[in-house]
């Protein structure tokens, strides 16, 4: 006899939803392992203890099984300090961001960054999942204007962006080294700029 | 009869440079004209006219090729502007920036570094591809210190840094739209992040 929910009733654990899981937690322990240059839909079928079929329909590609994973990583709260002061909290999600990549998930957004400028589809991902992800680090910025610690111009952001370019830039560009003390002039640079008001909105 | 130089001669021409010259002039014609993906030894060796184990035995993978084309890139001058206003020159190189990733060699350098991420040589390579490129760039930046523009403390290479990261933050991580005033404004705010000292040496 199959098991059938009473009507109407949502069933977050549903097959779909154990599949997904399955197959996010198998990608994820593949990566950590042997990285992403090792990671293949075979793979993770096998480690998920789901078919291969299953997996090439709904995921197509580890390009898209990094997306799920990305979707995964991006679900997860940010540690936003709310010590009351911006150049505190901006601080501290500075060296959060130093820290994030140093660990697995960070391995995983750099290979996502890395495919994303040859495929389009991962772009459009990561554009969505940048855009969704500044929006909620941006509430820290928007304390700091509400409480008087920036002009009401500023463009929340923009801070945001300006506090993370300098660190994605030494990780992706010129792989110099990234420790706290480059982290804590990031994160005071942008405030800096935002103060002098180079950060305010365009409207 | 061989042709040989007179003895003590330097040869700019030898055949070793002219070997060099056409792989370089291959491996750009192809990337302009079918993208990374479809670069390969075979393809170079072909449409430079020399043996694939010459190309194999001096660049031994595509990525050495793209060293090999980086350098090219390195070896052309900044176009710096010298208004005697260092915010003007500044907010021509971010323009200038933008513009050079619009073309065939901006689309190199992105190809470079998505494979730096896998590549510890390749991010070798880069490593030291831009800390030559933004110490020849830093000049702009240590003429407006010589001239009282900004406080003599800044560093110079650190200004250049804010200056690029923003501009490459959007290109390679949220895959948002570039343009003059994005530029414009990335100058600004690495000017005004210098000038509120939170860009200084640390020595």
């Amino acid at each position: 006899m199959v098991h059938r929910p009473p009507p109407g009733t949502l069933r977050p654990q549903g097959r779909t939803e154990r599949v997904r899981q399955a197959v996010v937690s198998a990608t994820r322990g593949l990566l950590a392992a042997d990285g992403y240059d090792a990671l293949t839909i075979e793979r993770v079928a096998d480690a998920a203890g789901v078919a291969k079929s299953t997996v090439y329909r709904r995921w197509r590609d580890t390009a898209g099984l990094m997306m799920e994973l990305m979707r995964e990583v991006a679900g997860a709260a940010i540690p936003l300090a709310d010590s009351g002061s911006v150049d505190e909290d901006l601080r501290v999600l500075a060296i959060e961001i130093v820290k994030f990549f140093s660990g697995t998930s960070g391995a995983m957004v750099l290979a996502l960054v890395a495919e994303s400028v040859h495929n389009p589809d991962t772009a459009a991902g990561m554009r969505e999942f940048w855009a969704e992800r500044n929006e909620r680090a941006a509430i820290a910025v928007r304390r700091g204007i509400d409480r008087g610690e920036l002009p009401s111009e500023v463009d929340p952001v923009e801070v945001i962006r300006a506090l993370g370019a300098p660190l994605y830039y030494r990780m992706l560009v010129t792989h110099e080294p990234l420790d706290d003390v480059v982290a804590a002039r990031a994160a005071a640079a942008a405030l800096a700029a935002a103060r002098a008001g180079t950060l305010s909105r365009s409207d």
